[in-house]
């Protein structure tokens, strides 16, 4: 499942990987990561074993899987065909949360003493691949902590006696301290189960302009509520309220620059531009279009 | 300016109208909307002047301004060329806060006793027209709370002897109490001073589509970044780094289906696709881009 466990809460523990496999929070007992391209990453452990991981807490750059001999040597090009890392894509393009594990191997100062600790939900900002430190392609994953994700403190140094005074700090990325980026939100595209049965019904392509986004790993669009949920539209939160759409078309149907007649032709301006694509499976609900088209031209 | 006033707190009171202008919370006396198409609005009261408006605390139902004659009813249309309601469209479609200042003419449960009362940073989340309840057209905006903004508590009713058991909510708009809502989010939109000088520049037409999307009241485009900030791209927040994309190119810009070479020329999938657009005070930082497509073409 994705999402939180029933009845474990971030900061939960556990003694080994089975233990953490037998909760339900991340449930193989190799693999990093939890999930397929289908669904998304469930979950995943931050345990120290690509040596191109950075762990700040808050923020975590995670390598995908693959390429790897069995002493932790990259020997090999990591691809986004593996179905973890492709399973980290789909988070990324659905915006689902992912369940971060942290084992003992991770390294101070945010992995626990010993065994595994379980610390919330983080959410996939940005990926992308780079040559990593043994010369091989590896894909990066970007995960963001929840705001209301606890917040790691960090593990405290022990104080050792005749410690040079701190004076400049030492290079290198460990010492950075990236927080979650918290200026102003322009857009928010929000998600929900309803919204991600449309899409899968359209198979990402735009039921105004039949766009289909392809990226490396995946595809993306948007669903749209044709009637606003929340006073004053007061939309259902059904698929026959849902539309498929590329991210321009969700925005020019959000602030009117297209309307939909009841006979499904698409009005963009004052022109007819085609004909809403339609899927045997999605009824649209034509009250909702009717609402909608009002609420633009009266 | 937009967004909090320095030493001005949500919960702060003022007892008159020119209080809260001296104190720059809102800074007309007697209008409703304080801001200008180009800029977005700063500020706004609510306080019961348009009989269409509704107050759920953490959401307004805001009826923008024009059409009335002297004593509340309207007798004309309202435009989006009022320069009060284009500022709440700009507010809209770039992200913007809004000042929130309630006046006690507002009505129960949410105004003030006496006075005006500062209630804090407020988003517009959606927008749109309708009849109203004189029969004129009117245009509204949906404002939501910020998620840091203290919630504002309804004000208790006196408890009446003998009132009769509350057994159903009377009907009307008034007892629904929409949240805000908090679906997961698939994809957030980040907007900064410098994304939006680039989109100044570039009057919101995409650099590499070329598309602007219109929008009754404005247009809409995004800021992204080339080189990602933070951790592992760590992009400078400049605008040489900076790009004013139409949100398609954004989604495909953000996950490698486009990469732009040295040259400026497009390259989509593997084909190239023209050439991105400059303008002539937007220069590009050219190392960005480099380290955009070492992340997607090794």
């Amino acid at each position: 499942m994705i999402g939180d466990v029933p009845n474990i809460e971030a900061g939960q523990e556990f003694s080994t990987r089975r233990q953490a496999h037998e909760a339900g929070v991340h449930r193989p007992l190799q693999a990093g990561i939890c999930g397929t391209k289908r669904t998304g990453a469930e979950s995943i452990v931050v345990s120290g074993g690509y040596k191109d991981d950075e762990d700040y807490g808050d923020v975590i750059v995670y390598t995908g899987h693959g390429g790897q001999d069995g002493t932790g040597n990259q020997v090999s090009d990591q691809s986004l065909a593996d179905s973890g890392n492709a399973a980290l894509v789909t988070s990324y393009l659905e915006g689902l949360p992912v369940r971060v594990l942290r084992g003992y191997q991770g390294g101070a100062p945010y992995a626990p003493a010993t065994g595994y600790r379980y610390d919330g939900l983080y959410r996939v900002t940005s990926y992308g691949s780079k040559l990593g430190i043994d010369g091989f392609l590896i894909w990066q994953f970007r995960l963001e902590a929840y705001e209301d994700t606890p917040t790691l403190q960090a593990a405290q140094q022990p104080e050792l006696p005749n410690t040079p005074a701190q004076s400049e700090p030492a290079a290198g990325a460990g010492n950075e301290t990236p927080e979650r980026i918290t200026s102003t939100v322009q857009r928010i595209v929000r998600s929900s189960a309803v919204k991600r049965q449309v899409k899968v019904w359209h198979d990402n392509r735009c039921q105004i302009c039949h766009l289909r986004i392809d990226v490396p790993g995946g595809s993306y669009s948007e669903g749209a509520h044709i009637r606003a949920l929340g006073s004053p539209h007061n939309g259902p939160d059904t698929t026959g309220n849902v539309l498929c759409l590329c991210p321009n078309c969700h925005v020019m149907f959000d602030a009117g620059a297209i309307v939909i007649e009841d006979d499904l032709t698409v009005i963009r301006g004052d022109q007819p531009a085609g004909t809403l694509r339609t899927d045997g499976r999605h009824t649209i609900d034509l009250e909702c279009v009717r609402s909608h088209r009002k609420r633009w031209r009266q």
